[in-house]
Order: structure tokens, then sequence, then C-alpha cells
């Protein structure tokens, strides 16, 4: 009796669980009250990217069935609690990966504001019962190499394809992390395999996106990779266009992890883990 | 006694289980009632492959036998649920190995189906209690290398090659990948290194059955390798004569792990691990 | 019931819990009972930094809330009881990394004294239920390299830096181990490595504060690097540039872990963690 | 009172445990039912060896010791129903090892009949309290290079040595694992390199013994060595012999695990680590 | 209630857990009763040292402190029942380390002695609670290299140098791996590389006593190296002097893990880690 009883007191968490942080964000958002813009805040430098994968602890399977229904709605409050100063995109990974269930990308213009919604995500009843199982943190910056300037047919190519498959259903988060030997050459030498390594893969923009986070010292890595598709066959011609390349002799991390997950709400991928 | 009550309650989710995910793989089912046809699938192109390993938790042998012992009906139960849009083989592994006691390969044409699967199976009372520990995921391909085009005699002799032993009752799930300098070298050079490694193995294929798997940017390695045999003795040699090529000199990653396994019914499966 | 009450005996443990280490340290403080010198210990040679990262167990959270709530001041009397030996620094890093939820920086000039305050600080109820995943032991030496004797110019130029930024939010803990070849260099040699080392980052130096501390054979690293600023990007773009200097090429651990956390007080980091 | 009952009705899982492999197993008895025959299976190729380590969970210490106490039986129990076909050697680590607090040395002339002997094993109280922590599976084949025809004198050399020490205490299992080089040297070079690695360690034959088993491609290693001294220092002498040869530079695992154990009854291990 | 009996059942096997060895070793000590000579143990050749590292599991800090309380006398019973055939040092690690709490140097004249003392360590409250991180083992032999007859002078230098500072408070254990290089040398290039590294330490042999184990072959190293000090930056400043040698060129392992320790009194150990 007292543990199903403990259960609902620890439910009772987030209602209190504003740290200082999440108070000093608040603050903030008092003064910028409107909720972040999606599409701005996808296409902006200078943003905050911070991807978590997350594993279910069998535990949860041991709470009741009413219990496990409401963890959807406590982390969705979670979520409409800060708003207006992060957005949260989820995806299911169950059957894709043994390292995780789920996993999250939260994008914000202040990594504090970042910290203080997963520090809540986490009292919540589904976060307390879900371990960390990797953390990525990064920024989007500018072009850096196949700008107009530098490189200005290539910049043409990137800059004219568009997506144009059916509704992307997978996403996939791969780490990359390059030797001190690339990071040794020069700005015109790591310009020319940048290039070299862009040629092949315009053919595959049609099928799928790209996003590029840089993380050198702010994680164990340099960047962050972030595709989606719906056209997995295509994906992985892709992955091998960029095999096949100089610059994947510099490589000393391209993966591990490689995370894949299907896009979905985050309320859904809550329900689709609690079993409701 | 709340304990066992719980019990009970978890392994009503099953029927309350589906995903929307599942409930999207249903609907394409709707048009398309028919179970996968086996045959078909282990031949075709263009099939997802999904091979992970689980190890049953130790409290899983405090539930009560009679729990343990429904526990094959239920997955069974699942296994029917998905019958028109995923195939399921099972094979055990405990003895074997140190990181499994049975894993499972699962083919369908779309791999949200088998997330659905993998999912609802996840929410069996065996499933949870069961941890995944690897989760690799492929594709099949039409041949690469050793087509009637590239490489006409061999070719033949691996087109004309059929399996002669006994029926297989032992499966291999073996991972695969190369390092940059491999993916650096010309088409034709890569052909030269197949063709170096095809030759040896011919004689072997009598004895031992092979399937392969494209998982470049799907997973953290390249190929899956599976293979079916009774002459453990023959696959050594195999083995052998695949590490004796200079192909060998360009893995990065071959097995890690090797898995092993006795090629089983998953309801077989299911009671050799639950004492019943 | 008996659980709860078994917490209160546990939690009565810190009145009693004082090691012989502590009580040897406890004497040394009734000769010298000023409390550390913060300023004093921050900028003096042959001062040992203790760097530990901590993760929460997931039983912290079926504790009931009261007895979180009380957690807080628990740790602050031991830190109170050690003021005299110690200083300790605090750091929130859950939401930023997966092996850990906070992280401690320690500092005193006897090493037993650390370990005495260590052994108390797990012995409260949130070190109990902190799982230690990192532990780093350093000492702080004289400027090796660039000094005054050796390079006038880059000595003058470290030394008249001066952080402009506003107050640090996020601090840097970052491992160096560097390979034989690089201490098998001449002394004229090294020298060199670290004035192209230092002189792209000076620029930094206005954005990024920085401490070194030497651990060569105390632990399984050879420093220990700790940064602070406001500047998330400007960080990004110092080790950028220490990223693209030959030095680099020596380095075999450079981080695993990083590891990022936001600067807070000790109570508030305790707090958030505990949901209160 | 519920807890002991159901540890009650796990202790009776032994009785019905009979896998189906098990009953295959068995059919093949019902035509060969005498024991196998020890010294014969230990000097036959084509044999399997099965190597595996075992740690013992703690909870195992929380079951009365009246429950502990039976644990021996009950695994002789099983090792009596299958003698017909396999053999089991135990060995006791703990103390020695870090991964382990046993293992277990298993010969069959059907791998299938090794499964069926270790999941009646984990079905006992004993097995279900142990965690395996590594698993290699190998078989003994003829010799491969330093034989009568290829290299007379080495051939003869090392089948006119005799184990002329006491009876052996002690017990190591260390895998081999080489690299690409090795297996892309010619057969002669490999030989050439055998008979360096023979030469000095045919002194230390009289102290120590030795057998082989081949496990290319069945698991993560290419050979299983295993050794029987009574003298320690003899025994680290012939290691460094064998580290002293170039062989040893084509080596990317040797050990990793290293396992160390006392030759004991398998009752008696089970005793020594359930405190009876 | 019930919990806490099965507690004090457990805490009675120390009476009845004489493992077969253990009594071998007992019936060893009928004709040797006297306690192993700790000045004559430490110095003489062909001693076993065992090293090995613990984590006290948090479930340890459950148990009353009464439970706890008398953790320390059931040790200490342990040790005074195995004097006459092994000695036993205790370090505590606790704020230094991740991997563990304390460790323990065991050194007797027969492995096996070594063993049954650790088994019967293990079966004590303490030792139950306790999880081994770590385990290394090894035995001294007569100097190899810098003996009188190879090298007269450093022998000298060696033998002459005697430790002048105050009684050491800290130990470290550290782990040494060499490659195959290194065993490819001929006895004359490796002691001329010993020679190196032994010239730029000599001073510091006046702060740091230090001792050496051979473990090739008998665990996953080749040496233990075992220090004591007082003086944590001289100890820093003789680590760095190996670093700086070519010898270290050929090291695969050199800590990993690096493990330091206060030197205490067993009891006190116990003691410390038991909040009492």
């Amino acid at each position: 009796m007292k543990r199903i009883s403990l259960m609902f007191l620890t439910a009772g968490l987030l209602l209190a669980s504003g740290s200082t942080l999440a108070q000093q964000a608040a603050a903030d958002k008092a003064a910028a009250p409107a909720p972040v813009d999606r599409a701005k805040i996808l296409t902006a430098p200078g943003v905050f990217g911070n991807f978590s994968t997350y594993k279910v602890r069998s535990d949860y399977y041991k709470l009741s069935s009413a219990e496990r229904k409401g963890a959807a709605a406590e982390v969705m409050a979670v979520v409409e609690k800060h708003k207006t100063s992060v957005i949260v995109d989820a995806y299911l990974t169950r059957g894709f990966e043994s390292q995780s269930d789920y996993f999250l990308r939260v994008h914000s213009y202040d990594m504090a504001a970042t910290q203080a919604f997963l520090v809540d995500f986490r009292a919540t009843r589904f976060g307390m019962y879900s371990d960390v199982t990797e953390q990525l943190v990064g920024m989007t910056k500018p072009l850096n190499y196949v700008t107009k300037d530098k490189s200005p047919g290539l910049n043409a190519g990137l800059t004219g394809a568009t997506y144009q498959g059916s509704a992307p259903r997978y996403a996939f988060m791969i780490p990359v992390k390059k030797n001190a030997e690339w990071w040794n050459l020069s700005d015109a030498q790591r310009l020319k395999e940048i290039e070299t390594h862009t040629i092949p893969t315009l053919g595959n923009l049609v099928d799928v996106k790209r996003k590029l986070y840089h993380s050198t010292g702010l994680d164990d890595t340099d960047f962050i990779t972030y595709f989606e598709t719906n056209d997995l066959g295509s994906f992985n011609n892709l992955m091998l266009a960029l095999a096949k390349v100089p610059e994947n002799k510099y490589h000393v991390r391209w993966g591990s992890p490689t995370v894949m997950g299907t896009i979905q709400t985050f309320e859904n991928v809550v329900k689709a883990l609690s079993g409701s």
C-alpha cells in the first residue's frame, strides 16, 4: 500500500519542481511570453540543440496501468510550461536501438533554458523512470565551407535543392568527431575535402533533410548530424557516398551511437512506451 | 498479494498496446490481409532485416511458474497479430553467449511495421522481462559485386551452389564494418577483393547458408552477415578462409558480437527460458 | 513502515560519521580555525583540486518529499563542518551529461582533508543516493612553459588578459592526457608547441576563464582543464583553435568525459535534483 | 512469507525444465546410455569445448542458509542427468578475478547437448543467481603446424614431453585472437612463427599442461588456450617466453580476460560460494 | 522483520564458511602456526601479491546502524583466522576513485591461501555488500635488470637510497603492460631502457617507496607497481620523469586504473565506510 502512496507523492513533484534555473528562465519568459517560433529557431544560427537518448527502466511497468496512463499528460504539461523558451521533438527508437527507447531534440536560444526544461521533464513520473543513455550538446552556425564566396557553384546546388519526398517518418542522429590531422589541415585543404564530400550527396537532398550542429568542446564530439527521411534505401546510399570520400579517413567517431527513430509527437512516444 | 495482481494488470497491456504506428500498420494490413510470404520475403531485395538480442532479467524467475507458463502463448498472439506485416525467426543463445539468452530476426517491407511488432512484443510479460542487448538494422539489396555482368564465372559458381547438408540447427549473426580505406578504393579494386574473398568459400556453400544485409548509416555497422549450418567445423573453416584474404585487413569490426544460437520456434525459445 | 524508519536511522549517520581521517583533519583545524581563504586557495600553487561527478540513483525519488526536502540542509552542514580545510564548488550537469547529474570541485591544502570531506558528504542522505561516476585528482603548480623567463612576450599577453564577460553561468571540466611521444620531446620542443597553442587563444581570454591542474600518476590523466564562461560560442571557438594546433596530435585523451554544468550554489544543486 | 514460497516454486523448476533440446539430447542418450568417457573426450579432435564464467549475484546471500545448502545437490543432479552427453569441469575464481566467481568448462560431441546442459544448469537455484560474464565456444582439431610431417623434430619434442609436477591446483583460460596480417601470411610463414613459438616453451611442459580450442567464427576470438599447473612461477615464465617471440606482434587479443581459478569439484565450488 | 532476521542468518555464515581450500590452508597452518612475518614477506622473492578494489553497494546503508557497527569486528576476525598464512593491507579510496571505495593488498607464500582468505572475507557482512571492481594477481621476483652484475653503478644507487620522508599516508597501485615490441627487444636493449628509466628516478627514492610485482599470464597486465608516499608533488614529479623516457613508448597500459588510497588499518577502512 505504501509503495503506491509514495508513487503518488512523487507524482506531485512536478508542481513544486521549478529549479532556480527554471525560475530564472520563467522570469525571462515574462518579458517574452510568446511561444518559440518553430520555423525561425530551426533555421537560425546561434541556436542551441540538445540531443538526449533515454531508456525506460523496467520497473516502470510495475506501476499500475492507471499511473502509466497519466504519464503523457504530465509530460505535455511540462512542454507547455516551457513553450516560450524551448521547442521539443521526440522520436521512438524502441525496436531500432539497444541503448534507448526514445530520444529528444530540444532547441533554445539559451542553454540554461534547455536545462531548466530537462530538469523539469526528469521530475515527471515518465522522466523519473527514464535513464539518460546519451547526451549531446551543440549549436548552429552559419555555413562554414561551402559558402557563396568560397564555393559559389556548390553553394547554389545546396541552397537550390529541395526535399521532395513524402512526409519523413524516420530521423537519425549521428555524432561526428574528426582527428587532429583534420583540424591541422589548412582552411583551403578542408574546404577542398568538404567540396568533395558535398558533390556526391547533392542528388540525395530530394529524399533526405539534413541539419548540422557544432559541438567541439561542448561535449565529446565535433558535430551532431541530424537527418529526416522517408526513404531508408536512399539514406543508406547517401551514407555510403559519404563513406567513399577521403574526408572519411579523418573520422575518429562517426556514429557510436547512430540513433534511428520514428518521428512522432512527444505524447505518442510516451503512450507507445507506457502501453496505453 | 498486490505484486501478483500488478503482474496480471501488466499482462493485460497486450490487448490495449497498439501504438499509433501499429494502428497505421494495421491499416496497411487491411489492404493486404494475407500473411507475409516467407519464401518471397527471404529472397527479395529491398526488404528490411532487424536483428535484436535479449537477456532475460533475473527477476523473471521470481514470477510464479503459472505466470511463466503463459508467456509463450502471449508472445505467439503478438506474432499472430502482426503476421500480415512481419515474419519472425527466433534463436536460443543461452549457453553460447554472455550478452544474450535469445535473438530475433524480423523481416518486413516497412521498417515501421517492424517497430510496431517489436513495441508490442516488449509489452508482453516475456518482453518486459527481457533486456535488449544488441540491435542491428539492415536491408537486402541486389548483388553488388559478383554479378553476371561483372564477374560471370564466379556468379555462376555462387548461384549454382546449393546447400546439401541436413536441416541446419545453428545460426550465426555477425556484423561487419569496413574502414575508410576500403570505401575509398575504386569499384574495380573492391570487386577484385570480393572475388578473392568469394573463391575459397564456394566449397562451403554445400554446408553453410548465407544471407547479407546492408546497414551503413542505419546502425553502427556496414553489413549484417547471417549464416545457418549444421556443421560447425565446416563453418569454422569457412570463417578461417575469410580471415585469410586481404579483405580482412580492411575490417574494423567483424563480430563484436558474434552471436551463435540454435534455430528454434519462437514458442520453444520462450518455453526453454521460462523453465516450462 | 520499517523502510521509512531505517531511512531516519541512516539520516542520523552524519552526526556520528567522523572518520579517523576526519578527526585528524579536525585536529588540524583546531590549530587553524579560520575558514579557507577562497581567493588565495584559487590562485596558489601546491593546492589540491579534486573533481567528482555524480548521478542521483533513481530510488532517491522514492523517498518521501519531506525526506528529500531536508537533503540540502544536511549537505550544507557537512560543508560548514569542513569549511576550515576545504572549499567546495558545485555544478548542475543534468540535461547536459548522460553520466552525471552534478559535479563537485573541492580545493584543499591537504588531500586527506579533501577525502575526509567527501567521506562525510557521501554519508549524507543525498550523498548516499549519489553514485560517483568519474573522479579526478590533481594539483596546481607554477607556470611551466610560458614563463617570464622562457617566453616573455606571451607571458605578458597571458597575465595582461582579463575576463571581461558577464558573470559566467557555465563551467567545463575536461581531462587531457598526452602520449609518450609528447613526453619524450625535449623541453624546448614542448615549449614551442605550447607557445603555438597559446597564441590563438589569447583573444578568448576576455570571454573564458581557465585553470589548470596537474595529475600525472595521481589518476589516469595528465591534466584537468577547467573553464568558466558565459559565452558558449566563444568557448566553442576557443576549443576549435586548440584543435587546430600541432599539440593536438599528441593527445590520447581530451575529454572523455567533457563535463559541462551550470555554476550554482551547492544548496541549489541539491534542491534542483531533489524536486524541492 | 510469499517470497520464500516463490523460491521453493522456482526450486521445483528443475524437475520440469527439460527443453526440447534437452529432450532431443535425451533421445540420443537412449541410444548411447554410457557416461561420456573422460580420457577419450579430452584427447579427441572434433570435440566441442565451452567455457563460461559466472558471478554470483549479491541477492543469493539473502536466501536462507538452508536454501543455499541445498544448492550443490541440485546442481549435481543436473550434472548426473546429462552425464551421458557432457562432462563438466568447475573452477573457483573468487579472489583472483573481478568479473567472475567461478568458471565452467564443458565438453561434448554435440554443441546442442552442451546447450541443453547449460540451460538446465541455469534453471537450478544456483544457476539462477549466477550472471554469465564471459562465454567462449571452441572445438578441438588435429595438430595444425608442428606435425610429424611438417616439423618432425619439434613434434617429437612436444609429444615426448610429459607433465611431471604434482597434481595441478590452478587452471587458466586465456583467449587469443590474431590480426589480419597473421592470417594473410602464407602457411609456411605461419609454420615458422609457430616453431619459433614452440621451442622456448618445451622446457615448461614438465610443469604446465596445455590444451587448445579453435573458435574462429564461433565467437569473438580465434583460440581458447587452457592451462593447468601447480607452479605459478613456471607458468609466468612460460607466458613471458611466449611474449618474447615475433608471433606476439600479431595478437589483437591475448587474455581480456585472463581467467585464473583453482581446480575443484563442481560440488565444492558451489559450496564455497554458498557459505556452507 | 524477516529481512532483518535473514541478515542475522547471513551474518552467521562466517562461522561455517571454511571452504575446502580454507581447510587445506588451515591444515598447513597446523604445521606452521606462527603469524606471517611481515618484514620478511614484504622483502622476499617468490611471494604472491594480490590486489583487489571494492565498491560498497548502496544497500549496505539500508542496514541498521547496529548491524554496520559490527562489521569491522567480523572482518578483523577473518584476518585473525588467516594470520598464519596471509597478511592484509587496506586502503581507503573513497573520494579519490570512482570505481572503488577501498582496496586490499594481500601477501602469501601460497596463492590458494590468499583465495581462502578472500573467500572468507567476502562471506562477512561487509564483504557481501562489497562489489569487486578490479583484481590483480602477481608475484615478487629477484631484480631482473639493474643487478649488481649487469649494472653495478645503478644497483648501488638503488640499494643505497633510503626513504627519508615522514610516515607515508598515501599509496598507489598502478598496473603496467608492455607491447610485443618491448618483449621482442633483446635483453641488452631492455636493460638499456630500464637503466635510462632508473637514472632520473633515483632522486625521488627519498620521498617515495616502491615495490614491484610480476603478473604476465596471471592476469591481464605485466606488472603491478605499488608506491607509498607522503609527498604527492614529489610522486607526481616521479611519474612525469617516467613518462619522459623512451620506455614509455612501449606501454599499452599504465594505470587504467591508477588507484590512489590513504593508508589505514583495515578496521578503520571498514569503520569509515560504515558510518560508525
